[in-house]
């Protein structure tokens, strides 16, 4: 099937927006109902893990359903979409992240207009991000190379399993990282410390471009 | 297949019947069983989120397995489902979801005929009434455009989402919300808070039909 | 393919006693490790769920998967096993639910022998065992009819939602209720109680073999 | 499609790593947020069954994603892999499970050299870790055997119930207990308890290898 470009940037911003809608109203709603911290991210998570699965279901045919800057830059690299399409891309799914926060504020009766004063940095939480962000591209480019799909449900687990083993909870993309800067909720980032999450993220995508660049290929005499 | 209308109707009345039997059972369930908020919501939406997946996929080839008047209403607009049936189906879902609710409430030796206190007002409310739903049709009219087979793993993720990112615990069904104001327990809601309820899964279910009627429209020429 | 006698006779002992063992150890397990009834729950019902779907997939090739009397007997009326091999069935399940809960025993440094004290019985208790039992032949005549592939995730999905929203937490197998029996943990239940809980049990698969063998029967003539 | 040998061992390597880094990580994380037991091991159950899905999804194509000196072992007995694929198979597995050690210790902010001072022996313990193992291989044995494309899904979810229902929360993997044994975190094992368990693995997984070279052996004349 072919989509307009419309039709594509749409599905960009609206996936992007019910993304960052779903971490920061789960995040609220957690938060609301558990003392405890373990319990809280399991709130967190599951919603997260469930709605990954469903958007990328119905709007993968539509615009490919990235909902990731570094995810479209890293098809760029790879030279599976034009700068053109990338720069709009990586631009709606900002607009759809900060559309996404407002509203979640809106449901739960919050400011809409906020400035999270989480603060998230440090090598350790930089080092996070890498290791989750070239997960998260190594289970992307393991579906389209393998068993397409499977893509939404192997976002949806990576991202479940990412939640807890990284000590940064794994953001893993920009887009999703700056609608969370206006957020002063659970799921919040201080916006100082954007430039260090946004920088491991790209270093964690292209090391995936790499590494499974070769790890995928095939030999050609078989 | 083809089933006769009586079966049809039967199988909404019964899946209605187990949908709400198991959101306001297990929410009766998780409140007796935990302290904890946070728990006590995830005993709910895992059941919940269950549940749908086996309901959708049984009774699905039967009726189309809907147990959601706005559902069938959307169906109803895009001319998919004629007004006779549509009435019908409406009908029997709300006749299933007071028949759930008694049901539950047996087994949980509680008065059979009860009327809920729970107070679920306001514009917050109802705008995230009107997200849940907007959702929970993009789900669906994505799951049937692009992947039949996946619509029950569609739909109880979403839920499973939803149950947690929209700050009403997504009703997004007037059935059921019907069903639920006749418990007095965890999952209920005051009959008088429903028009306002099922007002806005009106609305977010016809703009879901509105947004994804162009969304998911493919280019003719391709 | 088609499995010796001897075979499928072992893999209805193996299933059974590997999915008693599981019911039982992870509650106790579970039981140990939190003081939160619903967490308690949770860490139950999590395992069920998943080792049902990994023991129907891996042993329905082989036997059916039945790994419990009422859906033998189930299949019997519908006359899609002779009475011979039912019986045999039957007999090795409980063979294979008092192994597993043996084999649970031992792990957990429990005495071998024990017999519940737990009192599971009354009306409510027996209501939610014929809405449990219908339920899950309900699950496993709909996968068998529409969707034989799905027929593990059917059955493990729906365990899940039914340990929540039965007021009984689904025992809906007279085989593992008699394993059960034997085990004086989270899971038990008092000997005595028994035959209220199997004849409830036994009610709840007959009302879903006439139910549904209604239900699921197409129009001959499309 | 065949992979160069340098690939697999690469992705042996790989797999090991992510999912040691996955069981050490989400252990470390959920013991910091609950106090809960039973949510701890929640937080570390649900990231580790979705990871062996995503894992073995993406590697299975490449190298048959093992990640586990049993499994590997097993196949060497079945004559499904050579021994000089097979000793290399384990060699690269331990030396993953070593470097996910030390990325989840770098993530957290800890040492990255610990030795664990975790307790794990006695009869019960080995048993768990037989009937572990044995389990372990059932799936994997099966899903080779009736339905490959389940594999990811059979492993993840058979982790995610026996990490409950046995009393060792399943370890069931050699490369992966030598792992845990240099972090002394929620995960750890103490290095003198090695011997015990990995014996006990290795008895499971030859138990798995003759049950079910007899059990999935169909009758030849039909």
């Amino acid at each position: 099937m072919n989509f307009s470009l419309s039709r594509r940037f749409a599905a960009e911003t609206l996936g992007t927006a019910l993304l960052v809608c779903t971490v920061v109203g789960s995040g609220i709603m957690a938060d609301r109902l558990s003392a405890d911290g373990g319990v809280t991210l399991l709130g967190n998570t599951l919603p997260t893990g469930a709605i990954l699965f469903v958007l990328i279901t119905i709007l993968g045919p539509v615009s490919g359903a990235h909902f990731n800057p570094v995810v479209t830059l890293a098809f760029y690299v790879r030279r599976e979409i034009p700068l053109f399409e990338t720069i709009r891309y990586i631009g709606f799914q900002i607009v759809g992240a900060l559309i996404g926060t407002f509203v979640a504020h809106l449901m739960f009766e919050l400011p809409i207009l906020q400035v999270s004063q989480t603060v998230r940095a440090g090598p350790a939480q930089w080092w996070a991000e890498i290791v989750a962000t070239f997960g998260l591209l190594a289970a992307i480019f393991g579906g389209v190379r393998f068993r397409p799909e499977a893509i939404p449900a192997l976002v949806g687990m990576y991202i479940t399993a990412a939640y807890w083993f990284t000590a940064s909870t794994s953001f893993a993309n920009p887009a999703v990282a700056i609608g969370r800067a206006f957020s002063d909720t659970f799921a919040g980032i201080r916006p100082a410390d954007l430039p260090g999450f946004i920088t491991a993220e790209v270093i964690g995508a292209m090391l995936a471009v790499l590494v499974f660049g070769w790890l995928f290929h095939a030999n050609e005499h078989d």
